[in-house]
């Protein structure tokens, strides 16, 4: 029975927190968060205690901390945990910083703890089907990516200028969905990266900074290519698809949809919209990927992605960025 | 090079004269038409001349005939045609009287001429594709078919009047897919058959005393079993599919669209409707009928279609009317 | 917070008992399986008891019963529990004989306590989209329905011996989904039921006296027609569809798959089969009917399936299985 | 009555010549091809004449030229063309040098005879229907377009040797698309172009310095993103599509199939592959825009596709071609 504690009771936090309640093997024992009511009531509905920080990393009897909370404490949070010889379940992204990313990693290694970042897209049942199959070599050998990955709505305007730009906040998953499936297990990395980019949705965007559609181009060292389009708004919803040509066919992994009714009438045949967004969409993920942590930590076998990812995800969006700002190709 | 006049030259003889016309090694020679003004400019257009049965089976340059005028003008037409020598195709249905049909079939049995009786769905690409498929196998035996057979709605009440009524006007087509895909090539035949209906869209029909719905359901000799439902009006256009459970699969056979644009916004994702009727679904079929009618007189082999497919779709239209006259179950 | 017994540690009682364990205001107390171990270890899995009938039945503090238990002791528990004043949620079908499933619903409502019948595609959500959508008039009127509806494989002979027939056995669902989808909003009933069948699958089949492959016609009371067709084996699994044909359109269910991937290569375009089989297509509906019965128990509004439903689909189960023998159509 | 020369009578001018010879109200009078045989062949097929450049020129009769012969020939035959009068339709591109296509452009200006270029994409029912629901309006103002555009297998590396490289011989119609779909009806055009490839498919492609996979990326004036991404080898087939996001939804236009059978089976739910290639997927778009020029013609109206057009597509070819060999993103 593994101990754990997760830090942070809003929305990305009690997803975790649920999930790990409902786990075999695990024990959910503490909740916490700065507002009080919020670690209260989900604490309550699980069955947990409320507690802080300090106390959880003081408490021997904890094996593994959940880092739900709010970005900018994610850096601490992994080097006390580490500190404290607990094992680490950080959501993305490690931090908006590389370096501080990097320390994070090198806190970790040294400590021997084990640091799994939540890169959820990757227990997705379409996107992992998909990467089985790569990996079977059914359609062959890799050779192009395209990702179109595209929000139902911008958020406020007051959270984009926290958020570190689009490429740091959003784009991070597709950045991770690169590497993961055209890089990680074929010894290839990002050679080249191209980026560009418009505020198209909302003025608003312009003012904080920041850009809302983006189209960015990755060559690997071996000359496979990646495309990515990104949108911080779509009228039909959360689009998150991608497509891989082979040497041998292709994958496409298409939207999931919340039922299958088409309905044919006077005006066409009409399917339903994909699930509304990312808590919908990767309900499955989330649940799965905590199961993965879990089971990893007690088999001891290789975590599905690791804090290196984390940072290999961040440098591209800094790489992202560093090519809309100045117009040119960066080099990796 | 076969020479060939057409009756008809209305909306089905103007499709197979064009036909006629457009093909190698045929010559559109004649159109005949009470209605002088559309035989000539039927004719005019196609290169073709005016002429009269009485001329066209004078005529001993003529090889072929192609019967495209209203259905009670089949059978006089097939008796002069087969007395002349001429080969013949037909447009469906013989004759819509059993007996009358059958008669048609013993003459031309006993002239040696061809005669081709224009069951175009044979003929279209989905379904033939799917006949082939069964044929060599790829989902085992065939052991039930559902076909669903709706217009985009009812033709006028006075139409229907002279009709023949639901079964022989129009489940004519589904009877012979039916055997088409259960039957012919494995010696099987209907044993017993089921129908029922109702007047559901518009109460004239009832008037002239025709359904406009009804649901047929066909047992083989071999056990295997067909259910057919059937609409005069559907709101969303031309619905023409069947599916076919094997041993080993199922083959289904989808509506074709005019186009392949799907369009996604907030009330769904949304295709095309169906090609609107059956002018422009079996365009190709009707082009594929009539040349594999001249192919084959050509070739001297097999034809797809013949009279004797003919008069066992009539015989099983009967049945129907049969059936739903009296409320029960017909035994073939 | 309402105190729930489990009869039944099998298939079926596990998923119910997972599901009301799950469930906010409802405490599972206890399991009752003649099998002890099994009734030990999903009790322990689910922090309940084991318990017996009679306990049961005696304990003041119990509200509801779940009948997850084999269909022969179905009417059994229904009367006792009736008697004790327990709420009932069992398991379709009430019981194989008609008088007895009658004498059932009579006792229930002698007793005034609560009692669905667990005919879960009614809450399957792409089902009760459709439902919603011809509830609300999206299609217009319902005129016809087409319920496809085959197992990936036949069960065990053994199993089919003492199963009542495939109608009472498989189809009672498909005649509920009749029932729900053209009668009980519309006040309308079968007035007709036609049915034929066969044996294609396995000749052992026909050893017990059942067959595996039929199709069912049925015209209402109002004229609607619905055509049912079925198998025991389907090659690529577990195949649940219906479509409704409406004035105005038509709805289409299609089958659900367990993800969403497309492979593209020299032989074609391939999407995955349906998921497996009911206790993976229908786990959200089983999951949501238990939902529904403890809420609307607690809300006292009207339940979505009850006893009377269970009489009225047996009922004509047993008018398919007398056409079937008769080879006559029956009249209801 | 138009009269009509085709020069040209290997694949391309085969296709025209027929598409032209069964236009009503154009005369197809002359086939002018080096290869004696295959003028002769194709002359005689459609009862035409063969001659030469020479005669067709000053030949008063002839109203229009279709030019269908070898890219190298195409700029001559403009001028001359021009020069005697005669209204041109003239296969892509105009020539593989931008200034030699520039004078072209002049001249025809000058003489003031029409010239269209076949981009015949503008003209295929799914990208037409797309186009025309953009410029209604039906998902708002378009943002960002995404290509997908493979054929099924490279072409010998003789060909490519003399083919002027990928993007002049393959994206020449990608680029065309991008600009009528973001660009021509909007006062848009391409701002940078930023462009990469690889040899991933046959390394006898990277022997005569071209590439076989390419993603490029297109930034509007108005801040509108493109992304093309392609290959000269798709296993499963020619693969052409597009998408388009537009304020209030998306544009998807999908790959043609031949039929619409989908097989079921134990390894999945089977369609069939896209049509095979250009000939067979655009044979409705060849015909359909030798239509358009010759109504053009009739009519006075505006020309989809003009020789500028022509001119400013080889343009984005150019800048490809130097981003891909330069490294660096090219302003326009």
């Amino acid at each position: 029975m593994k101990n754990v504690a997760v830090f942070g009771a809003g929305r990305i936090g009690r997803i975790h927190a649920s999930n790990a309640a409902a786990l075999p093997g695990v024990s959910l024992r503490f909740i916490c968060d700065p507002v009080a009511d919020s670690a209260g009531q989900l604490a309550g509905a699980l069955g947990a205690q409320v507690s802080t920080p300090d106390a959880v990393f003081a408490d021997r009897s904890i094996d593994a901390v959940v880092i739900g909370s709010p970005t900018d404490t994610h850096s601490d949070l992994i080097h006390r945990a580490a500190a404290a010889g607990k094992h680490i379940f950080c959501e993305k992204p490690v931090d908006l910083s590389v370096p501080r990313a990097e320390a994070c990693a090198q806190t970790v290694a040294a400590a021997g703890v084990a640091c799994m970042i939540g890169f959820q897209r990757r227990f997705d049942p379409t996107f992992n089907e998909a990467k089985q199959r790569l990996s079977r070599g059914d359609v062959g050998a890799a050779e192009m990516l395209v990702v179109t990955s595209r929000d139902p709505g911008a958020p406020p305007a007051e959270y984009l200028k926290a958020s570190g730009g689009i490429f740091r906040d959003m784009l991070i998953h597709d950045f991770d969905v690169f590497r993961w499936i055209l890089c990680v297990d074929d010894g290839d990395e990002a050679a080249t990266l191209y980026s560009t980019g418009s505020v198209l949705t909302d003025p608003a965007i312009a003012q904080v900074g920041d850009v809302d559609s983006t189209a960015v181009t990755i060559r690997t060292r071996k000359g496979r290519l990646a495309q990515i389009n990104t949108s911080r708004r779509a009228a039909y919803g959360y689009d998150q698809r991608f497509e891989v040509l082979g040497s041998k066919g292709m994958l496409q992994c298409g939207n999931h949809k919340p039922h299958e009714v088409l309905q044919s009438d006077g005006t066409g045949v009409h399917g339903e919209k994909p699930e509304h967004f990312f808590l919908q969409r990767y309900r499955d993920a989330y649940r799965l990927e905590l199961a993965h942590f879990f089971e990893t930590l007690q088999s001891g076998g290789r975590f599905r992605t690791t804090i290196e990812d984390g940072v290999a995800a961040q440098k591209l969006a800094d790489a992202a960025a560093q090519s809309l700002a100045t117009g040119v190709v960066v080099h990796l």
